[in-house]
Formats: structure tokens, sequence, C-alpha cells
């Protein structure tokens, strides 16, 4: 059995070094847009060889789409039009655009919407890491929709990866991921722009960045080629986050330029409880 | 010689363990006024034995205060009426205000204004960890006003501490960590308030919580009886600073609200701009 996978940056280098560490197939099939990407898939050893599109998916048993979510929106109809008993697997970070696109698509069922909630700020073939996924969720999206056999196919896939699992409908996992994940490269990316601007009139205003600064900024180092289309299809759930975020800095800026020092205090510690939800 | 540590929390306890760890002093003194925090720190180590800030001032050479940036403001002054040729460092994370407070004072020469840029999101005695400054930055402000062997006597604590230095003046300092470090932990706090909020609606939102939210909500888990008084004394620039970030998360919205792909593309693309600074 073939394994494909197409897009063979961060996620998709990530589950081709995880898969070829177990031997889970005889080969895996690496589909990449760009030459210079192919050359370094291959040379890291992430995928066994280079194919076409077309070539992979008659070739492989399992398709897995791990392209920039505008990519898969554009491409997955085309896929399915052309598998029989194959299984594609999308790993997108929006789900109800794609999901209404081939709601009704003959081949629906030979589909598995999933997304692996593991990442990092780097990008392309060389940001590839073996252990990406272990101890992380695997969300599965409308997978009562999928064939029986198909979900099973790519639960196994998620059970080599070592991640934990979770089921949700199309609309919770947008809105969800908009709260947990994309507010959260807005804000860096916000705050990167913030300090840079500031940077060219202070010159050495980066020499007392520390760890804190590093923590809340490094995400702005994320791909805007991955990150814009994921803003464009979770565009409504994103631009709530977004508002409610805005509306409650300027909560802390009203509170702090009125000089309520008792609201401010209130407001900082009633963000503490964050401690119940993160270690 | 004694060393008084004024306020056995995060920053005082890890200057507590290093010093005593490299028997840098005959003794180390805490100065703390929460009884329970007394008890910590010297069941932890951080500290040799406990004295009122009075006994503490006569009894040591150097006396460190590690106490929010208001209380600092409040004893300062005082202790500077109690020194002879003691040295008194403050370790707080504003400066402008306190050091115009006691620009004029007749011991002025006595007092060092340093701000280690070294901290975690925890705080109190049990957060006090040896290695805490290792590399990272001790500024200090205003160093030129200092009396030179109060100076050295300063310094050789930060080498012991194996910290690099840097020297500002007071605006700088304060309009500096106002875009470094201030802005951060309200992005943070902001950031945690808007996500805590969504999960009173929205119980699992927490499930799909990835590293990329950690990173940029952990700050959220600081103390507001630290932060507070630091927002306070360092009003203006952190107003100006958070006007601006909302500016930057503004024009963000802005794109995604009227669909400009383009420039919400760009504006992610300067922003990685950041590359150039953190590792």
């Amino acid at each position: 059995m073939n394994i494909a996978i197409v897009g063979t940056g961060l996620i998709g280098g990530s589950i081709g070094i995880r898969l070829k560490e177990i031997n889970f197939s005889d080969k895996i099939i690496g589909v990449e847009k760009s030459e210079s990407n192919q050359k370094k898939a291959l040379q890291l050893g992430l995928v066994d060889e280079i194919q076409s599109l077309e070539d992979a998916i008659k070739n492989s048993k399992i398709i897995i789409l791990t392209v920039p979510v505008d990519a898969i929106i554009n491409m997955l109809p085309q896929i399915l039009d052309q598998v029989t008993d194959q299984v594609v697997i999308d790993m997108g970070s929006t789900k109800s655009n794609i999901l209404s696109l081939i709601n009704d698509h003959p081949k629906r069922g030979r589909y598995v919407a999933a997304h692996p909630m593991a990442g990092t700020e780097y990008s392309g073939p060389e940001a590839a890491i073996s252990g990406l996924f272990k101890d992380k969720m695997m969300v599965y999206v409308e997978a009562f929709k999928s064939d029986e056999d198909a979900f099973e196919i790519a639960d196994s896939i998620t059970e080599q990866l070592e991640m934990q699992t979770s089921f949700m409908n199309a609309d919770e996992h947008d809105m969800h991921t908009a709260y947990v994940s994309h507010i959260s490269h807005l804000t860096s990316f916000a705050l990167a722009l913030t300090v840079l601007e500031k940077e060219k009139s202070q010159g050495r205003i980066f020499e007392l960045a520390g760890s804190g600064f590093q923590s809340t900024v490094r995400l702005a180092k994320s791909s805007p080629d991955m990150w814009t289309p994921i803003f464009r299809q979770n565009r409504t759930n994103v631009l709530e986050v977004l508002e409610e975020h805005i509306n409650q800095l300027q909560k802390l800026h009203d509170t702090l330029e009125s000089e309520d020092y008792p609201s401010l205090h209130k407001l900082i510690k009633k963000s503490n409880k964050i401690k119940r939800i993160i270690k």
C-alpha cells in the first residue's frame, strides 16, 4: 500500500517522517508544486519519490492533503472525481467551506476531514520534524459522513502519529479554532508590526526583548501563504473573535487611561483564570 | 557583609538562591511583609533570616528592592533617609517616576536603578529558581548618577547573576519596556479574557488549544499585584503602545472585513520581519 502526501511542508513532511519511521506503507509518494521543495523533501527523506497528483492518486490507497486551505478547496473536488476506493484525508485548518463544497459529491464517503492541532511557526520541508503530532489532538469533523472503512484507515494513521482524537461538527470546529489558534496568530502579527514600526525611530528597542516578548510574538514568523487562506476561509469567525479581542484590549486601555486601577487589577485577575486551562 | 532582599518573590528569591549558591555574602536577610511568604522563603532557603526593613537596612551593606514598583516608590525615599554608606538597588520594571522622585535626595549617589530583563509568568517565593538571570540583560538606568563605588558593588551582583548589561536613560528604558514587555502582557491578558468569555457559551473551546495558543496566552498567568503598578507607573508609554497595537489589529481586521487579501498577505509578510530579531 502506498500513501500520497500532497504538500511536503511542515505538516506533510512531518507525517512522512513518522510513517517512514514505522514502515507504515510500501511507499510515501510526495506531490509538490515547488521544484526546490521537491528536492528538499527527497533529500531530507520526507518522501520516497515525487509524482504528479494524477499519478499519485492512481498509485496510492491513501491521499493526504497538507497544502494551504485555499489549495485544498481548489483540488479536493477534482481529486474525489478520480478516486475509486481510495481514502482522501484533508488536514486543513478550516472545515465549513470545504465540507459544504463536497457535501453532495458521489465520493463524499471516501473523504475524511481531519485537523491535527499541531504545528510550529516554521514552514516548508526543512521545518518537518519527527514527533510533531505526538500527544496532540486530531479533530475529526463530520466523521459520520465518511464511509466506515475510510474513517478506520484515516484513524489508523492518527494512531500511528500517536495523537488523541476529538469529534466536532464543522461550525463548532471553525469557531473553536478561531478562538484558540487563529486569533493567537493575529495578535502575534499585530504585535510584531507594532514593535517593528517603533524600531524605525528607536533602534535599540529589541535589546530588552526577553522571553515574554518572544513567547507572544513568535507566531509572527508564520507563513502568509498558509495564514491568509485560513483567515479567508474562516472569515466570519475570525472577524468575531478579532472584534472581541480588540474590545478587551480597549477595556484594558480605558481603565488605564481613566486611572481606574481597581478595575484594571480586576480584569488582570480575571484573565488569570486561564491557569485552569494551561499548565 | 550582609545583603538585604526586600520582597522574597520570583525576582528577590531567585537572587537569593544564586547569591547563596556562590556564598557571595555572609548572610542574606529577607524583608517580607507576608507572613506566609516569610515562612516559605526560609523553608525554600531563599534567605537566611527574616528581619524588619529597619533592621535589615542597619545590618546590610547592600539593599535590593524587588517588591512591586508602587511599593518601591513608597519605600525608597525613606530607605535612602536611613542609609549611610550602604548601596540600594531597585530592580523594578519602571524607572522615570522613581528617578525623578529621588533625584535630589542627598543620598542619591548610594542608589542604583537596575532592571533585570528576566522573569516568568509565576510569582511568589515558590516561583524563585536558580539561573533565572543567566545570560539575560541587566539594564542600568541613569547609572552616571550613582557613586562609583555603589555602582561597582551593584555591578558585582549583576556579574554573579551571570547577566549581560546595558545602559539607558529613564525615558528610553520606560518606552522600550512598554514595547517589548508591557504590551506582551496586555495582549495576553486580553486574549485570555476573550477566550474565557467565549468558554461560557462554548464549553469545549479549550480542547483544541495547542502550543501556539499557550505561547501567546501564558503571560496572562502573571500577577495583577505586580502588573497593575507597572502599567500605572508607565501609563503614558503603555497607552501609546496599546493604541498602536489596537490600530494594527484594526488594520488586519479591516483588510479581512473588506476581503482585501493581497493587503492582508502583505501585512503578515511584513510582520515576518520579526525573524531578524527573535530566534
